[in-house]
């Protein structure tokens, strides 16, 4: 006899009947040809897994970039290059569960009208023209659910496009999948009471971070290679870096945030920003930010600053400074090894590198965290309770880790007044050291283990600040032998109950075996062209003979 | 035997002294000399007091933009230049009361630097060399006491100058008087506890508007060629125009706010400004915008939004847009004159102009009046409290008039969205009006009799929308005989409560008596250049014979 499923139960199968019925059936593999669950990196396994035809392979290890470049030339239909990301996010869902509604069939209808379209004109519709993109759910679709992780929004059906979506397509995106969120979208880790846990394409006992995680796996296992994320303490940059990809927070106001459905749409204590994520490079961060500003989105959306994109070339005249450890918590070895060895390589390529001096993060984090929830967290409670499903652990995590108990007005007021006095002190203090960038871990870990992604200030730090800032893979990965604990890593004594709590996760290199280790690089606020053009700059150099 | 003083008395009183002993009491006129109290009009006086040399006269009469180029060919000095002003500007005091501190000495020892600088150099120190420019009092000046309005805080002593001053000084502004502000700033009139109520220079028994009400004596009575006021509901442009000067609403986080003194400093649900008030022209508001955004604030005060000024030509080829009514409260027949005449006139000189239909002013209203106070006013109520000063009716009136009760912060959420929302529609119809400006009046009446200036949306409605406005004198005044009730006026049947209130006020003309008429030009948020460059040649088109 089954036991009957609660109405919140009910509801959320809804959300997985969605899903289950958009998966194009004709390109799942069978369970038996699938690697056993026991089997953490399933990255590799796409290959031999005859999924995908050697030429559809071949397509979906191509940047954005390249693959505009050879539509452009005639090389590549919109239609195969749809497909065969399709073919490979079908394999990905099955090994991660990063979906929460695939796009096939009007995905390839768009990639054909593309095609007609070249061929027609010879010409390209847009800078984007013929790219798969991923969407995170909440990022709301006309006639589409858009549930943000929450079981009692399941039946929310979005009446038009999030601006930014409409601004894509009219660059010629091709949205194909429909990507998980974690509840309340407030971890650092992707799960919810209707589509389950998103796991990370390199260690599948890790998470793949989040809030953006459904992106991050997409683009991890280049189910995309471009994708649409959005940050308010680190949700673009975690997942990007715990999946191996690329991802970019731009500075708050800059991105269109219409139609992106949120618990406390009007919020504005914090920014959340909408941003890109890319599987191959920071070309295709570029090339994401450029399609959507040059489309000049302050003209219909008013919130936004009118602060035109501008074309940068990388310059090898700047100051970089290495944030070894925020004060707080001491990142990893493997965090530490990355930084070290970017530092050597910088300086062998003649670029100014300075040691950097954190400016009171503890500051930072009191301030954004008591801000991310005015009201205590009650409007989240609320629409869970909507339906009755329970928080999740890492949603109780946020609520508790922030503010517990609502603020008075004139409380988030002098709130508001010492987060921006905190910014403009931030900034005085970089122009007066001389600091162009800030060169840093994007976690205390390379990737959190499943449910353990607690800790947020590397990267809340930026979004406190509201500097861009970049993250991309160092070219290592976690290993056994380099990363294992020395002497000196054993005696280490933490300052504090966090730094205790984040290094005793590192009990042995192991828990985090073939994890990415990912880096930040954070610019000056509005300096967003720029950081981008140095990401890439250090990218080039650090990777040039990296293992 | 004399009553004593209560608390909240001594403390006003201090206020009161410090205005007393910064007075430069050589320059005072002895009572025997001013006009009787009876006599409305105080402008046409300082020609016949004797106060001030023909030539002083004549330099006070000029634009700062006049000013500057004469000091740069060396034929002003700015001593005597400062020292004109500082002459009328007490005059002004003694007959309007808008001052709330003198700086008499700083200001002649600062344009003698000034001199000397010219002396050596040859150049002018920047682009406001030698203007004497009036403050303000919530603006903060570094060891000065600073009220806003309070008698709690008589004895807050700023610990630096507010950033605008710092920029203003760096373009060669001399600063000469302090001006006058309501208890709580929310009054469109200016009167407060401490050094009471300031009059307007073309009728005594009308306010000079609010809450820059002592700025729109100031320049009104041409104590200063150019004055900082701030806006969050009309602050800036109603004094303007009832005065019959000039002023400027910026589009919000163009020009710098911090070290201006509020009780809700850190409040953004409405964002007020700070922006340029003049005697004699808009070329002076240009001016003043251009010296302040050219040093980049925004590199500084990092809330600001990164858009340097822009060099702008008026354009002809423009459409201009009439709001002869906001379909809630009916202009008073002299404002309907003087845009008749401005459509008249603008017509002939083959400007496109179109009548405009308001986009639902009643709920722009709606929105940013509940936004004004989200905490119910309990912040304002308690820094009156602290003094146990009592409320002032205009400060009851406002806090009545707005949210009487605190937002939740959802509420708050839910009202900034639809605030947004609100903006971003008002800016469609625009568009799809094909509409460049609107063209309307700045309040109900010319100016307000004392105490009644109640209605605020006809300025207050482009806070909402957050677009740049600038206000100027059409040249008319109201007249006895033009202006007198037709039987059509009398017939008309209020549509509203506020209607009617508003309307009943116009008994006659002669309630109005020589008050200035101005007019408002709105332009596209974040089309400050465009929207003064336009309201130089509409101000152009219609001086051509006007009287």
């Amino acid at each position: 006899m089954s036991t009957p499923l609660n109405d919140w139960e009910q509801k959320a199968q809804k959300g997985r009947d969605i899903l289950e019925n958009s998966i194009p059936k004709q390109w799942l593999l069978p369970d038996s040809k699938l690697p056993p669950q026991t089997q953490l990196n399933v990255i590799d396994f796409v290959k031999d897994s005859g999924a995908l035809s050697e030429h559809e392979l071949a397509i979906t290890e191509l940047s954005a970039t390249e693959l505009v470049r050879r539509m452009g030339h005639q090389k590549l239909t919109a239609e195969e290059v749809v497909v065969a990301f399709l073919k490979r996010a079908v394999l990905g869902h099955q090994l991660l569960n990063f979906a929460t509604e695939f796009l096939a069939d009007e995905a390839i209808a768009r990639a054909r009208e593309l095609d007609q379209y070249v061929k027609k004109t010879g010409k390209l519709v847009g800078p984007l023209h013929g790219v798969p993109v991923s969407v995170k759910e909440h990022v709301a679709i006309k006639g589409k659910t858009c549930n943000t992780g929450f079981v009692s929004w399941v039946d929310n059906i979005a009446t038009e496009d999030a601006y930014v979506l409409r601004l894509l397509h009219r660059a010629g995106a091709v949205f194909h999948v429909r990507t998980n969120q974690p509840q309340s979208l407030m971890h650092l880790c992707c799960s919810n009471n209707i589509t389950g846990t998103t796991l990370n394409p390199h260690n599948r006992t890790l998470t793949p971070g989040g809030s953006s995680g459904g992106e991050g796996a997409s683009i991890g296992f280049k189910g995309s290679p471009l994708g649409i994320g959005t940050d308010i303490g680190g949700s673009i940059r975690c997942p990007a870096a715990f999946c191996g990809g690329y991802g970019f927070r731009p500075t708050a106001m800059r991105n269109p945030m219409a139609g992106i459905q949120v618990a406390c749409i009007g919020q504005e204590t914090i920014h959340g920003v909408v941003g890109p994520m890319a599987s191959v490079s920071i070309e295709d961060l570029e090339l994401f930010q450029k399609a959507v500003l040059d489309q000049e989105p302050w003209e219909e959306e008013t919130s936004l600053v009118p602060v035109p994109w501008k074309n940068v070339t990388p310059s090898r005249d700047v100051t970089i400074a290495i944030l070894w450890d925020d004060g707080i918590v001491r990142p990893h070895p493997p965090i530490t090894r990355a930084l070290r060895m970017a530092k050597e390589k910088l300086v062998r390529a003649g670029i100014k590198v300075v040691d950097f001096e954190p400016y009171d993060h503890q500051r930072g984090w009191k301030i954004i965290s008591a801000l991310y929830f005015p009201d205590g967290g009650a409007l989240t409670r609320k629409v869970l309770a909507e339906s009755g499903e329970p928080a999740r652990p890492l949603t109780e995590w946020a609520l508790s880790y922030s503010r517990a108990t609502p603020l008075s007005h004139p409380e988030a007021w002098t709130l508001q007044h010492e987060r921006d006095t905190y910014r403009d002190e931030y900034q005085a203090m970089l122009k007066l050291r001389k600091i162009d960038f800030i060169l840093g871990p994007v976690y205390p870990a390379a990737a959190a283990v499943m449910g353990e992604s607690q800790y947020w200030n590397y990267t809340a730090i930026w979004n406190m600040t509201d500097m861009p800032a970049a993250v991309f893979p160092s070219g290592l990965t976690v290993d056994p032998i380099l990363d294992a604990l020395t002497d000196m890593d054993q005696k280490y004594v933490p300052r504090n109950g966090i730094d205790a709590r984040e290094w005793i996760k590192y009990q042995s290199p192991a828990r985090y075996e073939r994890a990415p280790i990912a880096l930040q690089l954070a610019g000056r606020h509005f300096k967003d062209e720029e950081t981008l053009a140095t990401a890439k700059l250090v990218k080039e150099i650090i990777s040039d003979g990296a293992k």
